[in-house]
C-alpha cells in the first residue's frame, strides 16, 4: 500500500480531536464503542520500528494522554490499546474504553459478541475531550 | 484482582527470555502463533497511566526491541501490537508476527479464522532471540 492508496494518508472524514506535524487523534464516533479514539501518524509508516525513537515516544505519549483523559471522563472497566495494522498498513493506535457489562467483555472489541447491549453509554464531552488533549500535548 | 489472585504476578511456567527488575519478557510458544512474545510488568498494575512515565517508555522500548527482533528474524508481513489485559488487569503487552496467509488475517487474532492453516512456521531461534533481547536491553 502505497501513500497513494492508503486511506489513513488522507484525513477526510476524520472528527479530528488534536493535530500537530507527527500525528493526529480522532474519535472515530462508532456507538457502539463509546470514548473510541485513534492516534494516527500522519506520514505512511507500517511499523512502530520505522520510525526514529523520539516519533514513537511522542506517539506513545499521545496514546497515554487520550487513556488518561479518557479514564478520566468515562471511568471505564479498562482501557484496551493496540497497533495492529493489517488492513491498512500505516501506523495508528486504537484506545478503546472497554465496561464489563459492554457486548463483547473480557474479549477483545474483534472477537464475536458475547451479549447484547444492557447500557448504552454516552461519548465524552467533545470540548472536555478536546480541551485536556490540547493541555497536555499542545 | 489482587496480586494474591493475579497470574501474572507469578511466573510459573512462563519461557522468560529476558528479565530484569521491571518487566520480563516471555515467549508464549503457542505453535498457532510463532514468535508470539509478551512484555509483562513485574509489578500488579492495571494500566499504562497507572505508571510512571519512565516505566512506560522502558516497556515500550522492550516492545520495539522485541518486534525488531522478531522482524528481523521471521520477516513476517505485520506485527501487530496490544495492550489489553480484560482478562487479568496486570500490564502486559502482546507482540505478535503476522503473515498474510495466517488463518486469520487481516483480522485479528482474537476474532474468528478465516482459513486453516496453509504454511506451518517455525518459532524463531530461541538463543538468537534472546541473545538480541539481552544486546538490547541488559
Amino acid at each position: 500500500m502505497t501513500q497513494n492508496t492508503c486511506p489513513l494518508c488522507q484525513t477526510d472524514n476524520e472528527d479530528i480531536l488534536f493535530r500537530n506535524d507527527l500525528y493526529r487523534i480522532i474519535a472515530v464516533n462508532d456507538p457502539a464503542w463509546p470514548g473510541f479514539c485513534r492516534v494516527i501518524l500522519n506520514r505512511h509508516a507500517a511499523e512502530m520500528t520505522d520510525l526514529p525513537i523520539e516519533d514513537r515516544s511522542a506517539l506513545m505519549k499521545a496514546v497515554c494522554v487520550v487513556e488518561s483523559a479518557l479514564r478520566d471522563l468515562m471511568q471505564p472497566t479498562k482501557i484496551n490499546l493496540a497497533s495492529l495494522g493489517n488492513v491498512v498498513p500505516h501506523v495508528h493506535w486504537h484506545i478503546i474504553p472497554r465496561w464489563a457489562d459492554d457486548t463483547h467483555f473480557p474479549d477483545p472489541i474483534w472477537a464475536a459478541a458475547k451479549r447484547p447491549v444492557s447500557t448504552v453509554r454516552s461519548a465524552p464531552d467533545r470540548a472536555a475531550l478536546v480541551r485536556i488533549l490540547s493541555d497536555c500535548l499542545a
